[in-house]
C-alpha cells in the first residue's frame, strides 16, 4: 500500500464532497431539476469570475474553450499580440495561426513574466492589433504575468484582452470586470477541484459584439449559441452532467470556505512552498513573478529530473509535475492549486527532501519543511 | 419520496459500478498507471465498433465528434451526400453547411428510414460525391437507416461512409469494417452507460489518407494529433479521467455481459416496447424501420404530449424524452439502450398506461404491460 497525494498543477485532487456528487445518479438536462442545478452553478461562476457577464460551461478540456475565444473574437488576417512565455503561450500561437489570424509573438524567457513596457511597446508599433492573447498563469513555468496592468492598456483602446486563466481563476482573484478582460477562460480539473472535462468561458460586452461580425467557421463552440441557451439553464449540446453535479458542490465549498480564505491560502502554500525550496538550497524557476498555482524548482544537476519524478510518484506515491519541452528533466513542478492545504505541503516539501536524498544529494532531513512550516503557522488560530 | 426512472434515450442510466468508478480520486494522466486503463480501454472500443483501427476517445459531446468527423474529412467545396431523416441529420446538414462542403441532402419524412435506392440514385446523379453522412439510429425519430446496404454502395467508390452512431454502437451490432463503414461516431451518454462529456470516433485507412490532404482549420478535433497520443495511450489534451475510469467498467460490464446477449436484451426490450404501445392502441413514430435504441410513440389526439410528457416525469418520476421541433407534444420517446432491461420496460409501459389513464384516454391498465412481458418472457431460463 503507497498512499497517493496527487500535488501536479492539474489536475488537482478531488475532495470527497464532490467525488461523491460525481457519483450521483444521471438525470436528463433538459429538465426543470436540472435547469435548478444549473441556475445555481452559473451563479456561483460570475462570482469567480468578478464578472455580471455569462459564464459559459463547454464539454471540453480547457483548450477547447481558448480556442473557441479565437474562433469567436478574431476573423483571418486580424493582428493580434500574443505573450509566449511557455507552453501555453505557445498554444495561444498556434491556435492564432490555425485560424488565419496575424499574431504578433512577444517571446518571453521561460520562467520570466511578460514586461508591460514591452506590452506598451508592441501596442505602439503595431496599432493595427485587435487583441491581446496571454496567460495569467503560465503552468508550464509557475510564473505569472501582469494581467491588471496590461489591462489598463486595452480596455480604452479597440484591443480585446483574451486572458487563459486555466491555473489562476479561483488561485488568485482575476476580477474580469474590474480589470477590462475582455475573454477569461479556465477548466474544471485546477482550482475548481473537479475532475477535468468542462471548460468555463465568459466574454465583456464589446467582445460580444465583436463576435457578431467574426467571420469563422465554428459549430461546437459557437459561443453565441451557447449563451442563448445557458441564458434559459439550457446547453447548445448536451452537457457534461455529473461534472456540473461536482461543480454545484465544488462552488458551495469555495463560498463556504470564502473568496478571500480562498485566495490567501493558496498564496499561504505558494510561500510555504518557496520557502522550503529555498532553504534547501534550490533554484526557483520564476523567482521574481511566482504563480499561487504551483512552485516550478530546478533539479540538482547531478540528478535526473525525470528519475527524481518517477522515484517520488511510483515509490512514495507524490505525483508532482515534470517540465515540459526544453524543461524536460530539469524540473519539477509542485503545486498548490485547489483542494490542497497545510499538511499537503509538508507533505511535498517532505518528499522532496527524501527524494533528493535517495538520489543522494545533500540535504538536510526536515530543513525544508521547517521553512514551509514557519509561512504556514502564520494563519493558525491563536 | 417518487423512486427515478431515467428511459430517454441519453443521457440514460449510469449503473452503480460505474458511478463508484467516477467517484475514485484522481490520477495523473500522464502517468505508466493512467496509461494502463487507457490501453485497456483502447480494445475494449475496438471490440465494440467492430474494427482494428483506433477508436479515439474526446472530451466533448457527440457533437464534437460529428464536427471532428466533417473538419478532418472533408475540404470546402467538396460534395456529400447527407440524409436527413430527423434533429440529427439535419446536424449533419448544418455542420456541411459550416465547413462549406456542397451537400447535396435527401430529405427524409420523420419516422421512415432512407431508401436504398434513393441513396444510389443520389449518387449516380452525382458522381461527384465524396462522402455520405448519415445516422445509423436517428434519435429523434427512432428510426435507423440501412447502413449496411449503403455501406455496399460506397465501399468500392472514392466515397467515405460517415456514420453518426451515437444511439447505435453498443445498441446493435455495427461492425465498422465488415459494413466499410469510413468514420464511426459515438458518444458516451447513450449505450455505453457514462454520463456525458466523451465521445468516440473510429476511421478507416482510407479516411485517415484523406484526411491528410484535407484543408479545414481544426485544433481541438485534430484527429491525427489525438491518434499520435492516444496511440500511446496519452490524448493531445487533458483527458475527461473520472469518465474514462467510468468507461473502463462499463466496456467491463458489456464484455461481462457479452456484446451478442448484449444486443439481443436491446431488441427484446425494444420488441416488448413496440408490443406494449400497439396492444394500447398508440400509433409508432416508425413501425416499419424501428431503432432498437428508443420507440416513438405519438400521444393519442385528444392529449397534450408535453402535459403528459411533464406529468410523467415530475409526479410519478419516470423520465422518457418528448418530441423535438415538428413533433414537439405529438409523442413520447421510451427508451431501452444502455443500461436497461426487463422491468425498466415494464416500469416504462406501466407508466406509460397509468400517464394516459390520469388523462382520461380510455385505456385497459395491464394490458401493455402484458403484451410486453409476453415478448421478455422468452429470455427466462427455463
Amino acid at each position: 500500500m503507497i498512499k497517493q497525494f496527487l500535488l501536479a498543477p492539474g489536475p488537482t485532487p478531488v475532495p470527497a464532497r464532490v467525488r461523491a456528487a460525481l457519483a450521483r445518479p444521471v438525470i436528463h438536462h433538459r429538465t426543470p431539476q436540472f435547469g435548478e442545478i444549473f441556475g445555481r452553478v452559473r451563479e456561483g461562476l460570475k462570482e469567480l469570475f468578478g464578472t455580471s457577464n455569462d459564464v459559459l460551461m463547454l464539454s471540453s478540456s480547457g483548450t477547447g474553450a481558448m480556442e473557441s475565444a479565437v474562433v469567436n473574437c478574431f476573423s483571418p488576417g486580424e493582428k493580434v499580440l500574443v505573450v509566449n512565455g511557455g507552453k501555453f503561450g505557445e498554444r495561444w500561437v498556434k491556435l492564432a495561426e490555425m485560424y488565419s489570424l496575424d499574431p504578433v509573438v512577444l517571446t518571453v524567457e521561460w520562467g520570466q513574466a511578460v514586461r508591460v513596457a514591452d506590452v506598451e511597446a508592441a501596442l505602439k508599433d503595431n496599432p493595427d492589433i485587435r487583441g491581446v492573447l496571454i496567460q495569467a498563469s503560465e503552468t508550464s513555468t509557475t510564473a505569472s504575468h501582469p494581467v491588471q496592468e496590461i489591462g489598463r492598456l486595452t480596455r480604452d483602446k479597440d484591443i480585446l484582452l483574451v486572458v487563459d486563466g486555466i491555473t489562476a481563476v479561483g488561485v488568485y482573484e482575476v476580477p474580469m470586470d474590474d480589470w477590462g478582460i475582455d475573454v477569461l477562460v479556465t477548466g474544471s480539473q485546477k482550482a475548481m477541484m473537479l475532475p477535468p472535462g468542462l471548460a468555463f468561458i465568459s466574454l465583456s460586452d464589446r467582445a460580444w459584439s465583436r463576435s457578431e461580425s467574426v467571420c469563422q467557421p465554428r459549430y461546437y463552440f459557437d459561443l453565441a449559441r451557447e449563451r442563448a441557451g445557458q441564458a434559459k439553464n439550457s446547453t447548445a449540446y448536451t452537457p457534461a452532467i455529473s461534472l456540473i453535479f461536482g461543480l454545484d458542490e465544488a462552488l458551495a465549498m469555495m463560498q463556504e470556505e470564502g473568496w478571500s480564505e480562498l485566495y490567501a491560502r493558496h498564496d499561504r502554500c505558494a510561500r510555504a512552498t518557496r520557502a522550503g525550496c529555498t532553504a534547501l538550497g534550490l533554484r526557483l524557476l520564476a523567482p521574481d513573478t511566482p504563480s499561487s498555482a504551483a512552485t516550478g524548482v530546478f533539479v540538482p544537476d547531478s540528478i535526473d529530473g525525470k528519475k527524481l519524478h518517477g522515484y517520488l510518484r511510483d515509490k512514495m506515491g507524490v505525483a508532482f509535475a515534470g517540465g515540459q519541452d526544453q524543461l524536460k528533466g530539469k524540473i519539477l513542478r509542485l503545486a498548490h492549486i485547489g483542494y490542497i492545504d497545510v499538511f499537503d505541503t509538508v507533505t511535498a516539501i517532505a518528499a522532496l527532501e527524501m527524494g533528493l536524498h535517495h538520489f543522494s544529494h545533500p540535504v538536510q532531513l526536515g530543513r525544508g519543511v521547517g521553512a514551509a512550516q514557519e509561512v504556514l503557522m502564520s494563519a493558525l488560530p491563536d
